[in-house]
């Protein structure tokens, strides 16, 4: 039995919704697995290259992080069930680059456990699911609309459930994500972040997300602009991310241009805006890195409306 | 010539929204401001009970404190057009209990500065008026819905301009507000805040804000029984409030009540609900309050959606 899972890449944090919230990006990795046949084989892990990439970039780092998590995902998975996993050979079909603040554990670990599932006969309900997933990745905001799809506010409680609920993206709000060719592991960019923060930066980015949530019911490009700010995490990681204070500086007072964040823990840069002058915003992200010799990969897009999908499911 | 301004209490906060959100409740003060016949006379300012309100609990501060605020305001207006209050009667007819959490404080700057905007010829604009009550209260919440009725969301910016946004506040969701009997001034209430709070509260609180804003535009009860919540500034503030821990935990299980709140800087206690079990919820916070000796003025109501109203305009 063979499944495959397409999964897509993620943004969180945008902005004030640090740990809060998050939406999938058209990038994706695709996870198979499959029972193989001969008994005592163990499970193997295997990585490739997707075919459309700049492969040098993205392949360094794979095969002991991203194994360990999913195989992690996959023997909670089986744990939950009494079961154990053996005799499976997962591949993973890599798109969506590494360690830049774009979701690629999240999409391998979600991959790995709706894969399972379904070769076990889905015993786990999206609940448990998620519940899982974000046990292993540590928090729901990019495991959820990896799952899901779309723009996602998403929290664990304190009985350890996920809540989430998906918000509409204005269809007319484009997203430019911008990937430079260096990584930022998110521990390191974890662990520059304080355990306190002033009072006055708590009620900043509270203001914020409910900036944020009204702007997306309501389409209001202007409050957009107020809300796609940041003072939980963003200013701390400013030196982890060279040139993203010049960046956001550089296309504050550009037309169009709602807000410049941080993807995730970084070092990725994702840009929001309206209208049809994407090429100025690439050109201005393009020169500002060029200046520090980063050389950057950059894509217009819009949100992923569709989460996780089973693209593949042979029975023997 | 006479103007008088009606102006309703308000209630900030709201859980989450700590210094960023507030709503205006059917409850009123009425400020007149009077041009005086005789040159030299000075500003006079005279408070009133209002006729339904239990005298004896709510006049015991304000000649000194709502005086010198709203002079302070009225000063300001008429500085702002290069002159100086005089030859003024100001009568601040009070149904707002002081010192509550109910946005007493807010509602005599409101009243004060539209009416005296009036007496002007109106000079400021609502941008304006916002502005310098927000100068003289110090924060936005309590006087952008005395201005503008409603639930708001509301924030001061860098440039120090004033941005809110009204939020339709669901029709079928009732506001019960209990006043106990004794008072609590804003500024102890507010010196037990800490100046730096946990990165996870802080966290908390913009998911809770995202979860509230949501709940508002779909309706949705039992997110926000999960978004009223806070952990900025409810939590330092129980020890000033006897009675408020308890109330919480027993109303937390309370069939229809989505979220028990402190009124601002307290003490009052806002409990919001849907259906119509306000009696029910009326007699646990009377009894909790009653274990501990505490008085209490408990009403229901629902959200005022209109803010300060000038009532009376007569000239000579």
């Amino acid at each position: 039995m063979k499944v495959s899972v397409k999964v897509p890449a993620t943004s969180a944090n945008l902005g004030p919704g640090f740990d809060c919230m998050g939406l999938a990006i058209p990038l994706y990795n695709t996870i198979t697995i499959e029972e193989t046949v001969l008994p005592g084989t163990g499970v193997e892990i295997n990585v490739l290259a997707g075919e459309d990439m700049e492969n040098e970039l993205r392949l360094d780092h794979i095969p002991m992080d991203e194994n360990s998590i999913i195989y992690r995902a996959v023997e909670l998975l089986y744990n939950s069930i009494g079961q154990t996993p053996s005799e499976l050979k997962i591949t993973i079909q890599s798109q969506i680059p590494i360690a830049r603040g774009l979701g690629s554990s999240a999409s391998v670990i979600v991959g790995g456990l709706i894969a399972a599932n379904e070769l076990l006969g889905k015993p786990a309900d999206e609940v448990a699911l998620l519940s899982i997933a974000t046990e292993v990745e540590g928090h729901p905001d990019n495991v959820t609309p990896a799952i899901v799809g779309g723009l996602v506010l998403t929290s664990r409680e304190d009985d350890g459930s996920i809540v989430y609920k998906k918000l509409d993206w204005p269809e007319e709000w484009r997203l430019t994500v911008c990937v430079p060719d260096y990584e930022l592991a998110t521990d390191i960019s974890r662990s520059v972040l304080p355990k306190e923060v002033p009072m006055q930066d708590a009620v900043f980015n509270a203001q914020r997300m409910g900036m944020f949530v009204h702007a997306i019911h309501t389409k209001d490009a202007e409050l957009m602009k107020l809300a796609l700010k940041d003072r939980l995490h963003q200013p701390y990681r400013m030196k982890l991310v060279p040139g993203l204070e010049k960046i956001i500086a550089n296309l504050r007072h550009e037309e169009n241009v709602l807000g410049t964040v941080l993807s995730g823990a970084g070092p990725s840069i994702l840009i929001v805006s309206k209208g049809n002058n994407q090429d100025k915003i690439k050109s201005i992200v393009r020169d500002t890195w060029a200046d520090l010799n980063v050389k950057v990969d950059i894509f217009d897009t819009t949100i992923e409306k569709q989460g996780a999908t089973i693209i593949t499911h042979e029975d023997d």
